[in-house]
C-alpha cells in the first residue's frame, strides 16, 4: 500500500498570536495515526489569504491530503472556503440544507439569526458537505487530481465530532489495510526506566511498534500493530501485551482505560466499593478528577475540603493534640484525616491528601512535602511526597502529582479488596 | 521602526504524532505579540533532519528570528542543535559550565548522570547559552547575518522561564519602542455582544487596539499600545480603558486579574472575608479552582463534596422532605446547601452548586439543569443555568461553567459586603 501523507493547516489569527492553545493539530494528529495516515508538517497560518494560499501550494507539494482548521464562520475575515476554493478553480454556491440547518440551529438556541451567517452555506461546488449539529459553520472536502483538501470549524467542540463522524469514514474508503493501538497505562515507573526494562522490544519492534509516552507523573506505552484485519492486527499484538505485562505489569494500572481516575472509579465499581476523600493541599482536585468519570455517583458520595486545622478538626475529628505536635503536613494528620472523612461518610475506603503545595513554607514544612493515607479493613498505607519544583507552575503540578497519587491508592485498594462488597452498601 | 518578524519552529514527532498538545508555540507566540514581534507562521516537524533543515530554509526567507523548541535532548533523534548549527555552518563544541551544570543537577535529584547526558552539553560554536535550572538541556541562540535562531528545550516547565529570562532580555536589546497591554476580563456577556456595545472603538482603534479574546464562559478584552516610554503607551490607553469601563463597566470582573478564582479570592481578601463551597455536579471542582490561587487558604477554610443526597442531609443539614420533594436538582436544596455549609463552616459567605452534569438524565431533572446559591447576611442569591450540550465534552463543559458562576457569585457577594470584616474572624 502507498503511503498516504496529510498536512495539518489550522487558520486562526487567534492561534497565531498565541490567544488559544492549538488542540486541534494534535487532536487530528493522532486520529490520523490510528487510520496510519503519515503526517510530517503542521503548520499555522492567520488569516491572511495571500499567506494561506502559499500554505496551501506548500501543503500540496508534500502531501495529498491537507486538513484546515478555522475560517468557516460569518465574519469577513473567515476566508478559508473562498481561498482553498479558487485553489481548486471552483466557486462558492449557496448550499441550501445547510442554510436550513443554520436557521434551525439559530431557532433552537432562542437566537435571531443575522444576514452574515448565511456566508457560512456558501459551499464550493462539487464538495462533500459535513454538517454541524454543534454549531452553525458546515465544513467540506473538496477531492480533485488525487488531491483533497478538508476543512473543518474552529471550535474544537465543533471540529472533532465532525472529524469523527464525517473525516474518518471518509478518509477509510480509501484505506485498505487497519491499524490498532492498545494504550497501556503506569504508574510509579519513570519513563527511562520503563524503557530500560523494555529495550529490547521497543528497538527490535517494528510491527507491533511500542512507543512510550510521558504524561505528568505517569506513562503510557502504545502498541500498534497493521494488518489486513483488526482480528489479524490483534493477534500480532499479543505475545507483544503478554511480555509487557511479565516485564512491567507490577506498574500497569490498566489497558485502554484513559487516565487513573476513570480506573480508580471502575475499580471501586467492580468491587461495589465507594471511597471518600479528606483534602488540604489539593483543595478539591482529588475529587473533582474522581467525579470527571461518569458514573462517578455510584463509587463516590462524599469529600471534604478542610484547609484549615479548624475544619480538619471539627469535620474530621483529627484530634487537636496531632495538628500541635506534628503539625496539620504530617504522617498522623493524614491518617487521621482518613479515617475521619471514612468515619464521616460511612464509606469502607477513606483517602486523605495534606501538604504544602507552595508557593510559601508554611508551620515549618517545605513547599512540596505532601503526606496522603488511605484508610479501610484490608489495606492501610501512607505515602510521604517530596517535590523539589519551585516555578511558576509548581503549585499546579504538585497538587496534581498528589491527586494522581491519591486516585492511585484508591485504584490499589479496590484492587486488593479480598471480595466484592456488593450490596453492602447499597443494600 | 522595521518590523521584526519571528517563526515558532516546534520540533518532536511526539507534537507532530498528537500525543503532547503544543502549548509552547501559543506561549512563545504570546510573548513576541507582547514584544511588538510579529509572528505569520508557526510550524511542527519531527525529529527529522532533512525536514527540519528544510522548515529552516523556508522559515529564514520569511522571518528574522526563527525559535525552535524541542530536539535539545541526550538521546540520538535529538538533533535540534546538531542541525541549526550545521545550517549555519558551525560545529558542536563542549561547553563546560553546562556540563558542570547538569552534572549538578543529576547530583541534586540523587540520579547518576548517564554518559549520553554529555551531549547536551555540546554547544554550537559562538552561541549564547541559556542555562537550564528546571531540567538538563541547556537553550542557545545563534546570531548572524541579521538572522537569530533561538533554540529551547521541549518541556513548558523548562522552556517558559527559559523564555522570560533570556529570550526576552536577548530580544529586547534591539527592541526600540515598548509594547504595553492590559486585559480587561468580563463575564455575564457575549463576545459579539460585547462587540456591539464597543464596536466604535475596535473598528478606529489602531494605537491602542483593542481586541476580544472568547475564554470557556467569559470574554477578555485586550487593549494594547505601543509607544516609546511605558508612560506614553499608558497614556494613551487611559481614554480607551476609561470609555470601556463606562459602556461594558457592568460586566467587567477585572483588570489584568488573570482569571474569576483569582478575582473571588482578591475580593473576598480585600474584605476580610471567607466563603465556604458546598458542591454537587461540580464534585470539588469549585474548592479546587478556589485553591488554585496561592494566598487563598486567608480567605477559604472549608468546601464540601456531597454527591449524594444522604450527604446532602447528613453533611449540611438538608431537609430529607426538600430533597424528595423537588429533588436535589433544585432552588430549594442548593439554598439549603449554601445556608447548610456556612453554618458547617462558620463562613460569612455559603456558596453551593448542584445540578446534573451528564451524561444521562436522573431524578427527572435533564443533563444540563444547575442550580446555585449564594447565601449570605448582606446579599442572597439564587441562579438556575440551563445548559444544552450533549457532545463528549458536555460534562467538562458544564460542571466548569457551573464552577464559574459560582467563582462569579462570590466575587460579586465579596465587592458588595457592605463594609471590611478585617478582625471579625481572624480575632
Amino acid at each position: 500500500m502507498a503511503e498516504r501523507t496529510a498536512e495539518i493547516l489550522c487558520i486562526g489569527t487567534e492561534i497565531l498570536m498565541g490567544d488559544i492553545v492549538n488542540t486541534n493539530a494534535a487532536y487530528i494528529a493522532k486520529e490520523l495515526a490510528v487510520l496510519g495516515i503519515c503526517v510530517y508538517h503542521q503548520s499555522v497560518v492567520g488569516d491572511n489569504p495571500d499567506r494561506l494560499r502559499e500554505s496551501l501550494d506548500l501543503a500540496f507539494s508534500r502531501a495529498d491530503i491537507v486538513i484546515t482548521t478555522g475560517g468557516l464562520g460569518p465574519t469577513y475575515d473567515d476566508l478559508s472556503k473562498e481561498t482553498i476554493a479558487a485553489w481548486f478553480g471552483r466557486k462558492l454556491t449557496l448550499h441550501q440544507p445547510s442554510l436550513d440547518q443554520i436557521q434551525r440551529y439559530f431557532e433552537k438556541s432562542g437566537r435571531t439569526m443575522t444576514p452574515n451567517n448565511r456566508k457560512q452555506a456558501m459551499m464550493p461546488e462539487g464538495a462533500i458537505i459535513f454538517d454541524n449539529p454543534n454549531g452553525t459553520a458546515p465544513g467540506c472536502a473538496i477531492q480533485q487530481d488525487g488531491k483533497t483538501a478538508i476543512m473543518l470549524p474552529g471550535p474544537p467542540r465543533e471540529m472533532k465530532p465532525m472529524f469523527d463522524n464525517w473525516v474518518v469514514p471518509l478518509l477509510m474508503k480509501e484505506q485498505k489495510q487497519t491499524l490498532l493501538s492498545h494504550n497501556l497505562h503506569f504508574y510509579g515507573i519513570g519513563e527511562s526506566s520503563l524503557e530500560d526494562l523494555l529495550r529490547d522490544m521497543m528497538e527490535k519492534g517494528c510491527n507491533p511498534t511500542i512507543a512510550p509516552y510521558a504524561k505528568t507523573g505517569e506513562v503510557m506505552l502504545r502498541v500498534t500493530a497493521r494488518a489486513d484485519t483488526a482480528a489479524d492486527a490483534e493477534a500480532l499484538m499479543a505475545p507483544a501485551l503478554a511480555a509487557i505485562k511479565e516485564k512491567a505489569g507490577a506498574y500497569l494500572y490498566g489497558v485502554d482505560v484513559g487516565d487513573l481516575q476513570t480506573a480508580a472509579v471502575r475499580a471501586l465499581a467492580e468491587k461495589g466499593l465507594e471511597a471518600a476523600v479528606a483534602e488540604s493541599c489539593t483543595g478539591g482536585y482529588l475529587a473533582k478528577r474522581l467525579t470527571e468519570v461518569s458514573g462517578s455517583s455510584a463509587v463516590f458520595q462524599c469529600g471534604v475540603v478542610t484547609y484549615s486545622n479548624q475544619m480538619k478538626a471539627k469535620l474530621l475529628g483529627v484530634p487537636e493534640e496531632l495538628l500541635q505536635q506534628y503539625g496539620a503536613v504530617s504522617a498522623q494528620v493524614a491518617e487521621a484525616m482518613a479515617a475521619g472523612v471514612r468515619r464521616l461518610s460511612g464509606a469502607p475506603i477513606g483517602v486523605a491528601v495534606t501538604g504544602n503545595a507552595g508557593p510559601a513554607a508554611s508551620e515549618g514544612k517545605p513547599v512540596g512535602e505532601v503526606w496522603l493515607a488511605i484508610d479501610s479493613d484490608w489495606y492501610r498505607e501512607t505515602v510521604p511526597l517530596q517535590f523539589f519544583r519551585h516555578d511558576q507552575d509548581a503549585r499546579e503540578y504538585i497538587r496534581y502529582l498528589a491527586a494522581s497519587r491519591g486516585l492511585h491508592l484508591i485504584w490499589k485498594a479496590a484492587c486488593c479488596c479480598p471480595s466484592p462488597q456488593e450490596g453492602e452498601r447499597h443494600a
